[in-house]
């Protein structure tokens, strides 16, 4: 396996921890997102993902985009250990938890709509992180009653797709200065993972590409 | 079950949409995004879903939110007819472009994201239809590259995930009238859907809630 992957990237990160917990190894082929003016927009990556986003796997030939169906594909085809739990509605409510990012945070916050801010709606960097804040405090008001109450992790005894998904989102928080006091439980949550070896080497700082 | 909807969400018309294809009864339970200041942000909804969107799907008293998750519930616990195809890389491709929409275009471009471009960015409507269109558009792009080149539905014979996420997303482009003569392949697969009574009966000019 290849991934397609960038140190910073957040939806990155999440694959990577996908790949530790299950103990797979992927070749990692970075694609910076802001050298040579993105080298996710040339043609050949282009080829490979049309949407031109990091992370892509290649699995035997074949591209999978989007970092949950990545997840969702490790979990069906190396099932051990799990990143969801068996029962159907305990399942739901961890991709929920897991789609609340996905879905509801992050896209707001990438690179292109940032981007779009600055050059198109002449936002300063103040209005940005004032964006970029606002949409991560609303979402993590949510997440924290979500959460399972009293569990170690999001959902039970072990880390799963929930927290592939808040550890990135948490490490965003801070590069963008988010307030965490009224979210103790994300915290507690994503320090426990971050004490972990599996977490530890899918760190943007621990990447071939870091800088 | 139970579902909590809103006619016009794009998100309720994709749970919609999958209750029809599996031949599923659920009570709609409208909630208004509007009146009275919006009843999706009352403490009783909140109760239920903590991001206070909808849908959301009440199964035997637990409440799975996320409209991804639900129709992957949905998937589990209801197998036949199938949204997704068996082969682990077939179904990632029919997830990741699930997701490139449900990701990558929808949450730019609801309610409270444009509230917030009128309100608190001070854009007028023509500035708000731009940002609307300037990610349908830029998203169609991937999605169009994305589908199974020459088969009637996005992948296969028989409209599934990927469908239940284009047809609520083509709903929202000729609302805001985004420019399509560039997305021939998804404008077809739109009308061949929209031309099924699955796909008619969850639209939303026939909820019960539409204006």
């Amino acid at each position: 396996m290849r991934l397609y992957t960038y140190f910073r990237s957040s939806a990155a990160y999440r694959v990577r921890i996908g790949l530790a917990l299950k103990g797979l190894d992927a070749e990692a082929v970075p694609v910076h997102l802001v050298r040579d003016g993105g080298q996710h927009k040339k043609p050949d990556y282009l080829g490979r993902n049309p949407q031109g986003f990091v992370p892509a796997l290649e699995v035997g030939g074949q591209v999978i985009t989007q970092s949950l169906a990545i997840l969702e594909y490790l979990e069906e085809a190396h099932p051990q250990p799990p990143l969801l739990p068996k029962d159907p509605l305990a399942r739901a409510r961890v991709r929920s938890f897991a789609l609340a990012i996905a879905c509801d945070i992050h896209p707001l916050n990438n690179l292109r709509v940032l981007k779009h801010l600055r050059g198109g709606l002449g936002q300063d960097e103040d209005g940005v992180n004032r964006w970029v804040r606002r949409w991560i405090e609303e979402g993590f008001t949510a997440l924290e009653r979500m959460v399972e109450p009293g569990a170690p992790f999001c959902f039970g005894d072990a880390p799963g797709l929930a927290e592939a998904c808040l550890v990135p989102q948490m490490y965003n928080a801070r590069r963008f200065g988010a307030d965490l006091t009224d979210f103790p439980t994300l915290v507690a949550i994503d320090e426990r993972c971050r004490a972990l070896p599996t977490f530890q080497s899918a760190a943007p700082d621990r990447q071939p590409d870091a800088e």
